[in-house]
């Protein structure tokens, strides 16, 4: 993320997390320019941080951010959002700026306070810490179940598009996804990165959906510093956020809670995208094809059932399934052996054709395990 | 199924299932009235006895049903067409009746044709075996994955309802569900059934949604046979087969597969039917809530997340979340100590009210468990 130049960031232990390790970071915009976009997350149940960063971006200028992990502040009333406000006060006194200025981001466990005494003065350790070298610490703190951190990197020409990434459940983004910071250098402005950033999520995040489950604090900044001075053209640009948020989109699915294999799940011959994403995120949310595909099952008849659900455009009788390259379904019925399928690696591919149109989408999902449910039936525990 | 007077039943291994058990069942309505009324799965995709039964329904008049497990016969095209048609046949031959008033219905595998040369001498055996005593057997030989068969009775004045269901996965119907068939006595004409039928089912199987995943195979008939010569009131009517198909739904859910907890989702305050109902839904199939339950944890914060995806009336700050019987959320945010929360017992009770208006619904689903993972990640090998 410290990658573009003119950001600076840190990651702290701040206590937040019972188990001491790094859970508040920090990113710093130190210019020319502090243009940013955001997109956020369209539950209507929306955390405290949340509610505050959609107001922040409305002006378009973004000079830090503050995240945390170990607390998602959210359902947690008017002292939540005024826990919110401190938590950007706080930030605006150590860095000198407005906590206008200032976006918050949270993530952890729903409808607990946050522990604001261990906080706040993280966040002034954090501003102590600063450094054109800190987007690793920052990406590590702000992990919750993440196995792993998660950080991107563009090359344009003559600029950079670096961003950092959260996420491991609740995974099934509206609008945005998780948290996630981009950062660039590239000298633009505020409805630029606006019109890059929902082009880039609409066809990366909005198309994971590990386990159907829409989180409250969905978070995508994207900041421009303007170091570089250089004015990348639009399409190139937007090519290149979108490359950034497509790297950490898969990041999210291969370190998915308990998961065991990365479905990639491909709708063709719809009659529109819409279609293509309705039937593809029907077959990604089938609780029992995901179980099938965990069990390296070729169960196409659970494609079809998810399939049937929607009211995309399609024939029952023209429905064709592709597992792993094999046509096991051809014409709504038995197509080729369902034997021929290898589902031995980690990345699976459905692809179901509609025979309605030539529209296409990709979503992403992960298989449901043991594992899935043994972390989730103790995570609040 | 055979407490109804006019009714006669059995249940026979015809070798469809590799295990040898019971897999085909025959009831039989010797009148004096055949009238009959039926709702199937609202999928798209749907399998050649709905496509068939559908068109038998439409009459108004159903003489006998034949039930298999071991093969769904769906996504089986033209052929898969064929052998129900022929399964009707071979019944129309055996009881000397007409092959377009017999039902058929199928439960099992998508994707794998019938062993017909093993089914069809089953509906021979089947007729030659038929008893007002073969309810049981009948209510065995359609189980798949169900670990006991489910059979219900309700006696009205001089007239009794009974009826019997299968079903444990894939268990989320739409406009019906999994394999039910009632039987009455009662000297009622088809669009009686229909209405009363129509009424039950949707207050009761279509209020269940243990995995949400709807069934290419759903079907719910009920036949009169006249034979008490009591004609009940409507109202009455529709009373004792809405009991009938509350029941066999307790026992779908109680019985459904890997489960170890029944949650009663009750949404109260909302602004119409369809608001509790979409958002009991919402909630019913979230993963991470119904894993949550699992882990006895009263997580709520899933509840209002998932709420909080769907577009009905409500302001999130006035949401409230009880889990049995302690009000754990209150106005959005933190309520009663969630520790006062006892989830011990099978059976789990939340109620979320939106505050939104009078209306509600009842929801019912199961935890996710490890169990359903392991049972639907090894079922078609």
């Amino acid at each position: 993320m410290t990658a573009a130049k003119g950001f600076t960031a840190a990651g702290v232990a701040a206590g937040i997390k019972d188990s001491g390790g790094l859970d508040l970071a920090l990113v710093v915009n130190a210019g020319p320019r502090r243009a940013a976009a955001g997109v956020f997350t369209s539950n209507r149940v929306k955390a405290a941080p949340v509610l505050w960063s959609e107001q922040v971006l409305k002006g378009g200028q973004v000079g830090a951010v503050v995240l945390n992990s170990g607390g998602a502040n959210a359902c947690t009333g008017p002292e939540g959002f005024q826990d919110t406000h401190a938590t950007a006060e706080a930030a605006a006194l150590a860095l000198e700026d407005s906590a206008g200025e200032i976006a918050v981001a949270s993530t952890g466990l729903i409808g607990t306070r946050l522990p604001m005494d261990r906080l706040l003065p993280g966040v002034a350790e954090a501003a102590g810490q600063l450094s054109p070298h800190g987007g690793e610490k920052a990406a590590i703190a702000i992990k919750t179940t993440d196995t792993v951190h998660k950080t991107a990197v563009h090359e344009g020409d003559g600029w950079t598009v670096g961003g950092m990434a959260k996420g491991a459940g609740m995974l099934a983004p509206g609008l945005a996804t998780m948290l996630v910071v981009l950062t660039t250098d590239a000298d633009l402005e505020a409805p630029v990165l606006d019109r890059a950033l929902r082009e880039s999520t609409r066809t990366t995040f909005d198309r994971v959906d590990s386990d159907g489950c829409m989180s409250t604090n969905d978070t995508v900044l994207l900041l421009a510093s303007g170091a570089s001075q250089a004015v990348p053209d639009e399409a190139e640009f937007t090519e290149g956020v979108r490359a950034v948020c497509a790297d950490l989109a898969q990041q999210l699915v291969r370190d998915a809670e308990g998961a065991s294999k990365d479905i990639r799940i491909e709708v063709v011959g719809a009659a529109s995208e819409e279609d293509a994403v309705l039937a593809g995120r029907s077959v990604a949310r089938n609780n029992l094809l995901k179980c099938a595909v965990h069990g390296e099952d070729p169960n196409w008849g659970r494609v079809l059932s998810a399939i049937g659900t929607t009211d995309a455009v399609f024939d029952p009788d023209r429905l064709n399934v592709a597992i792993n390259g094999v046509w096991v379904c051809k014409n709504g019925a038995v197509g080729e052996d369902r034997d021929k399928v290898d589902m031995r690696y980690r990345e699976v591919a459905i692809t179901a054709d509609l025979a309605a149109g030539s529209s296409s989408a990709v979503i992403w999902t992960n298989d449901l395990t043991a594992d899935y449910v043994h972390e989730n039936s103790a995570y609040s525990s």
